[in-house]
C-alpha cells in the first residue's frame, strides 16, 4: 500500500468492568498515540461487554471497515475470558490448542500447574499467528487484520511493540499547536475562516483554565508540514489581531482537569 | 416502566482529539459509575470523531438500540463543534437558536461579547429540552432519549446530576467481591462452576500483583441480595479449598497499573 493511502484502525475494548465502572480503561489513549505516531488514524473505538454475540458483531464489522481492528482483553483463563473463541466465531474457522503457545506457558508455569483452565489461553482460532508476550507468555493472536491483546497494560503495551513494526504506515499526520489566553468564542470567528482555507487540515479548538484565567489551545493536525507553518502562522496572527499573544503549547496541560468552561 | 425491567444506555464520545490520542477521555468511567449506582446498564460506549455522518449515523443506531444515548463533546462555539447540527439531522429536524438558551448565556458572557460563535451555543434541535449548566450557562439538550452534553469533564458532570433524577431505574445491579492472593488460572475452574449454578449473575475475574504477590478479585454481579451471599460464600468456600485465604476486596486496588499478569 502506498504511503499516501489512509490506514485506518479500530480499537475494541472487552470488559464488563470497564462498562460497570469498576475498571477505567487505561489502553486506548496509549494505543491511539501510538497509532498517531506511526501514521494510522484511529477512526473509532469501543467498549463493549463480555457477550458472545456484541463481541462476534462487532469484530466483523469493524474488520471489514478499517485496516485493523486492536482488541484488548477477555484473553485470560477464566470462564468470562471469550474473545477468542467469539474471533474464530466471526471468522467461521475453529479454536485450536496449538502447540507453540503451550511451550511458552510452559516457560512461564510449572508443568503441574498447567491445568486446563490455563491451557485456554494457549487456545486460539485455526490460522491465527501468535502474538508474543514478553510478560508472562501467554500469546495474544493475530487473525488476519485483528490483533487480539491482553486487557492488563504492561502486557497489552509489550505484545504492541513487538508486533508494531510490522503494521503499515499511513502518511504521517503532523501536528501543531499554539495557545493564547483568549477564550474560545472570541477566536471561533477567525479559525473558522482559516480552517475553510485549509480544507486538508484538522483545527481543533480546546479550551483550558488555569490560575483563573481562560485560554485555549489551536491544534492543527494534517499531512503537509509547510501548509501546517503557514496555518499556525495565520493562526498565531489572528490571536496578535484579537489582543492575544500566542504562547507556546507546553505551558499549557492538555489535561481535561484544567478545562473549564472557558467560552 | 417496571423497576424490574432492564434500561440500557450508551455513551458517545465524540471528539477528534481523543481518537489521535491527544486527550484522555476523563468521562466515560464516570458516567458508567452513575450508570451502575442508578441501576442503568450502560450496554456500550463508542469513541467517534467529529464528522458529521459518523456522529449522525452512531445517534441513530444506538438511539433505536438503547433506553439512553449520553453524548459527551461537540458543543462548544467554534467550527468542531458540530454535535447540536448532527443530532438535528438524525432526527430529521431543523436546528434553532433558543431564546431562553441566549438569555442563560446573557447572564455569563457580556451582551458585547455574545457574538456569532458564542450564540451557537444556544442553536439546538426543534424540539428539544434545554439541560442545565450550572458552571458555564451554556446549555446542553436532551432530544427524546440523546442527552447531549459538554465534554469537559466538571461541566459534563454538573449536567448529568441535573437530570439524573429524571432518568428510569432499572433493577439495581448489586455487586461484592472477595480477592485472594492466588492467581486466576488456580481459582478459573471451580469459579467456572460457580457461575453455571448461577447464570443470573456475572462473575469476573480480575488478576493483580502487589508488592510481588500474584492475585485476583472475584467480582460477583446481579440483582438478588440473597443470592448474590450465596455466591460470595461459595467463592470463599473455593478459595479456602484451593489453600487460599479470601481478603477483603479494599486491601486490593482495581487500579490496572498494579495488574500484571497473573495467570
Amino acid at each position: 500500500m502506498a504511503d499516501s493511502e489512509k490506514i485506518s484502525a479500530c480499537v475494541l475494548v472487552i470488559g464488563n468492568e470497564v462498562l460497570s465502572g469498576r475498571t477505567k480503561d487505561a489502553n486506548l489513549n496509549w494505543i491511539a498515540s501510538r497509532c498517531t505516531e506511526k501514521g494510522i488514524q484511529l477512526a473509532e473505538a469501543r467498549v463493549i461487554p463480555d457477550e458472545e454475540d456484541v463481541i462476534v458483531d462487532a469484530i466483523n464489522e469493524c474488520r471489514q471497515k478499517y485496516n485493523y481492528v486492536f482488541t484488548t482483553g477477555g484473553i485470560g483463563p477464566t470462564h468470562d475470558d471469550i474473545t477468542a473463541s467469539c474471533v474464530a466465531k466471526a471468522f467461521g474457522v475453529k479454536i485450536e490448542r496449538r502447540k507453540e503457545a503451550v511451550e511458552l506457558l510452559e516457560t512461564f508455569i510449572k508443568k503441574e500447574n498447567l491445568n486446563e483452565a490455563r491451557l485456554k489461553m494457549a487456545e486460539m482460532p485455526v490460522g491465527a499467528e501468535l502474538i508474543y508476550n514478553p510478560v508472562s507468555k501467554a500469546p495474544g493472536f493475530r487473525m488476519n487484520n485483528v490483533y487480539v491483546m491482553a486487557g492488563v497494560p504492561s502486557i497489552m503495551r509489550a505484545m504492541f511493540e513487538g508486533f508494531s513494526e510490522s503494521l503499515l504506515s499511513g502518511e504521517k499526520v503532523l501536528s501543531k499547536s499554539v495557545a493564547c489566553y483568549l477564550p474560545e468564542g472570541a477566536v471561533a470567528k477567525g479559525l473558522s475562516k482559516i480552517q475553510q482555507n485549509h480544507t486538508r487540515f484538522d483545527i481543533g479548538s480546546y479550551p483550558f483554565k488555569i490560575s483563573g484565567k481562560f485560554g485555549c489551545t489551536l491544534v492543527c493536525r494534517g499531512t503537509d508540514e509547510e501548509e501546517l507553518e503557514i496555518i499556525i502562522s495565520e493562526i498565531s496572527e489572528l490571536i496578535v489581531e484579537l489582543g492575544g499573544k500566542p504562547i507556546d503549547e507546553d505551558l499549557v496541560t492538555p489535561e481535561d482537569e484544567k478545562r473549564p468552561d472557558d467560552y
